[in-house]
């Protein structure tokens, strides 16, 4: 029995601190197996995983593709080429035509904030939102708290005591948001800075402080998140005056590294855009997590799969 | 010893009653286990099938993947990007490179009527035409007789005494005379209709009462088919004058449902044009079956590849 | 224990005759697995393979796609779609990403030579070049010796006392670097031809005879390997009058063939331009062996991986 409440993943916010700790809990025993020569647990054979992603991702895709197939379950990429599921209703049509064929999990990456939800209501498969528009990104949360815990709170269940900064383009991050929440869950202190513009209306009720400066947020912390530009996402009028601006004043450099807590950690979602948000001496340095984040995110979505489609999961008879 | 007498499945036509139960009867069994929580089959552990699409579909590619890896088969996805396969004498030395992998079964999409039959002649893998041209689409023909087998004659092993309609362009479709065919060899009576323009010069000597009216053709039917408009299938002048005039003539809403038997199922190949040749409020209405077919799809997948492939087929030695 | 003493297989040159042996003996007995029904030989069970393809190969990746998974491995295929690769750095930054996720081996199809030979210093996978830039393209050169070693010398372990003919554009083809390389360690006498604008300085230095005209190199050639025109790779000012005359002076037609040895085979890495190159009379002839290649090259590339990532491959513990 697994005991998760949970029938699908669709945002960390909500989630309990015992929901949380499940997944951790169940992800540091796939990192250390995919640490092995067999990388093979397959608790999920017979069980139908599909990736719909209808939006391009190649890492976030080939994480859950790996972490299904470790799991030994059969997985599909079922990645619409036109404008077949550009429409709201069609995309509600495409899943439940995937639904007839009995998948037991859907991965959906989608532009639209709250698609996941949506199908979440009309399909039988559990439901793991792998990023939908600007709203959340509940895996990548996850694996950044895993990726915390293990560099800063090693032998300990949560966050407590730790300050975490997250900087970049609020207004357009569902990393960010997912990891407001799973942090503020973990009972870690968060702090947000972003530009004005990119800090939206009401962003602290999430649960953290929120600066237009960075220096305020990062002095003193233990964990610094850089938040990638998203060039294709920031669409109208920039939202900032130019590269050079954004990384003089928002990008991590050695100036700012000198305010962070002498052991903190580095991190980034990935791809980085090097000499814009971060340094390129700082995303190789010895303070970087960026790769075991990556690591993590295979682990953590092996725990989701298994917690939603493993024997004892709420799906299972 | 599964008996079965083909090495490929290029069409229904000239198969027996025989071959078509054979099929049917298996794929009841791969339904039953696909509703199940471990779908896995795996008699053709060992088997490679590759999916060669020449034309874009991601529903059926999907469909047949899921079928071999639930068969436990080695599944490659074969998608050449450009043109590389696009004269006929190229897509002969592609069929023939593929070929020299050893593959059990080769599953062809192309849009060149006879383009399956071209290859069988020349390879010793299996195929299955998965739709060529405005030819057949075998597999389609196939779940759509199970799915009316299993709605409108539970317990029985033919199709004797029921009235099945199929509406539409009857001249681009490939899955109306695999329909016709196989509805047909079970012993059901079919009623095609279409506008003058959509319907082929002899298309009758199929085995089929054909008429330029929808009302003749659904009048006290047990089952409807609504064609799908194949908007990249009908080049050229247009077939018919406008959308509005099709849905009225041609698509089915609630006045010609009132014309059907009472207990009338609706049926679409998908994907659905909604408002086009079919209702939206029939589509998913208590008669549509339209997910049901997809869910016979797998199933019916699985017993095609199983008896081409598995023990005792007539390519085992 | 494989006592295979390469971590990478980047190209082969420097390789010795056990090198080269080893991976023939090996390929031998999956070439007579993959005859078989049950295709399956799962000793990289748990183990990832990652096909990291930058250049368009459906045809390769196929290949290696398909031996990895008849060794039980857990395969996914990385294709990128835009320009996120381009760059040198960010395709090191996309090898350290894949490498987060551990696995066991990456198989790299790259633009520029050498990419292969960076990445493999940076990650810790084993690394298979399947093609850099006009560098090695070893897979190739291997298969190639296999299937030359069937054919006319049954039974022995090298090439001693063949002469093999490789004629075309030498200076855009890893294929001819790979193959002579691979043919010299064997003991085979290397004969190549090309129009002048097609031999790079110093070409004579990999260890074989270099010849503007193809007549002096085919002349009593127990092979002749035909390589393909590389019309996405011949940029800049054309390096051939045009086809015809390059197809009278340079392809190998019925004259040519005159010239051979009796028992000559015929080889071209694929796909064939048809009339160009090679003749299709020939192409399709009793003496081409060009659809044995391919089978070789699953047998080899499945024996590559298992060297690389099987019990007892250096990467083992």
């Amino acid at each position: 029995m697994s005991g998760f409440r949970h029938r699908h993943v669709l945002g960390l916010e909500g989630w309990s601190r015992d929901d949380v700790l499940q997944v951790l809990d169940r992800a540091e025993r796939f990192h250390a197996l995919n640490e092995g020569v067999v990388k093979k647990s397959p608790s999920l054979r017979g069980r139908t995983v599909i990736n719909m992603f209808l939006e391009p991702s190649t890492r976030t895709r080939t994480s859950f593709e790996l972490a299904a197939k470790r799991l030994g379950a059969d997985a599909i990429n079922f990645t619409p080429s036109q404008s077949s599921t550009v429409k709201g209703e069609t995309l509600l049509d495409t899943a439940r035509n995937l639904q007839a064929m009995h998948p037991d999990v859907i991965v959906l990456r989608h532009s639209a904030s709250g698609a996941a939800a949506s199908i979440a209501r009309h399909v039988e498969a559990a439901i793991i939102n792998a990023g939908d528009g600007t709203h959340e990104h509940p895996s990548q949360g996850l694996l950044d708290c895993a990726t915390i815990r293990r560099h800063k709170r090693p032998g300990a269940r949560d966050l407590a005591g730790l300050t975490v900064a997250i900087c970049g383009d609020l207004a357009h991050s569902r990393v960010a948001r997912s990891d407001v929440h799973g942090l503020g869950i973990l009972g870690a202190k968060v702090r947000c800075a972003a530009p004005r513009t990119m800090i939206p209306v009401g962003f602290e009720a999430l649960g953290c402080e929120v600066f237009d400066r960075v220096e305020p947020a990062v002095e003193g912390a233990d964990v610094v998140i850089m938040l990638r530009i998203q060039k294709e996402r920031a669409q109208g009028p920039s939202l900032y005056p130019n590269n050079r601006e954004y990384s003089r004043y928002f990008g991590l450099g050695p100036r700012l590294l000198e305010l962070l807590a002498d052991d903190a950690i580095v991190m980034h979602p990935g791809p980085v855009n090097r000499g814009l948000e971060l340094d390129p001496r700082i995303a190789d340095g010895p303070r970087s997590v960026i790769l075991d984040q990556v690591t993590w995110g295979v682990a953590v979505r092996m725990a989701l799969l298994e917690l939603l489609a493993g024997d004892g999961s709420v799906a299972a008879p």
